[in-house]
């Protein structure tokens, strides 16, 4: 955070930028520090001097996910009834799966997703997953709140729907949201 | 296939359940077939008898999903109209996603799972897709079946829902399917 720039002028941002390509090539896993270096050109020293670790890498690609999910719960929870919030968070979720859909279609299913996310953002997740699941959640909103967050995280990272654009699949997205999320007793 | 029993009278299916037990534990990759040998109390020689890799257990464990999608794609095939093939289809794989529950818990998430997958589940999956999707299937339709897929085999999966009982998950993932996978047309 302290170091924007090394001494030979590798930028935090270049170093990124290359992770992402080599993650979404290679799997979290089959990726090194010393790849990162070799793809930039430079040394793996000038690497270290910007990120201690792989993890660390990692952590600050997905740092941007985290800092729109908090800022979906702020505007959710300034609202004053439930339906509202949920609506929100909902519609908040959805916006932001497609925002950052390269780096989803980058870790969904990489398995070393559950080691690398971090603690702050299954934080976050958990209160997202309680503004949608409601005050009082029974077996119904639980399983529709899981359908949710997997249908859509896969689907905005599913090669097979690649061909899609963004705004198409916003919309549909949105609007299978809205088909999940909600009581079962106003469609039966 | 033409082995059901071991010189040692080890047989196919205690070597299968300690397997998935392990499986469960270790993860695939973590899995190796001394292990399972061990557990067992036997010879790797014993297992190897039955079993020529930790694959083709994977495989054979996984098979009887492979013949339920086999049936209900059969079962759908011969109806007249393409909304009662989708209709059967969606109940088909609920009910099955239901039953295979625990072996969801293991093999969902897995790293290995691409790799272990039989070719002949994929195609069936591929088929069951194209009969969820309709004969012309528009963004809509895709989107919607690809959510409904990673949703229901994460919601079987998914250890938050584990007290939820089979009876009541299929129940609403029943319903959700049929608020997913249809026209938007009518619901808009």
């Amino acid at each position: 955070m302290a170091k924007p720039v090394s001494p030979r002028g590798l930028a935090r941002g270049r170093v990124l930028d290359c992770a992402v390509a080599l993650f979404a090539e290679c799997g979290v896993h089959g990726t090194s520090l010393k790849m990162i270096a070799q793809r930039l050109g430079v040394s793996k020293a000038a690497v270290y001097y910007q990120f201690s670790s792989k993890e660390e890498i990692a952590t600050e690609v997905l740092r941007p996910i985290l800092e729109d999910v908090t800022r979906v719960i702020k505007i959710a929870e300034a609202l004053p009834d439930w339906e509202a919030r949920r609506a929100v968070a909902c519609s908040g979720l959805v916006e932001m799966a497609i925002r950052h859909r390269q780096l989803a279609a980058v870790f969904v299913g990489d398995p070393a997703m559950p080691l690398i996310a971090p603690m702050e953002l299954r934080a976050v997740t958990g209160e997202l997953r309680k503004l949608l699941e409601g005050p009082e959640p029974d077996a119904q909103s639980r399983i529709a709140v899981a359908v949710f967050f997997a249908g859509m995280g896969n689907a905005v990272a599913d090669p097979l729907l690649a061909d899609i654009d963004d705004d198409e699949l916003h919309g549909v997205l949105l609007d299978l949201s809205n088909r999940i999320v909600r009581p079962t007793t106003d469609g039966d």
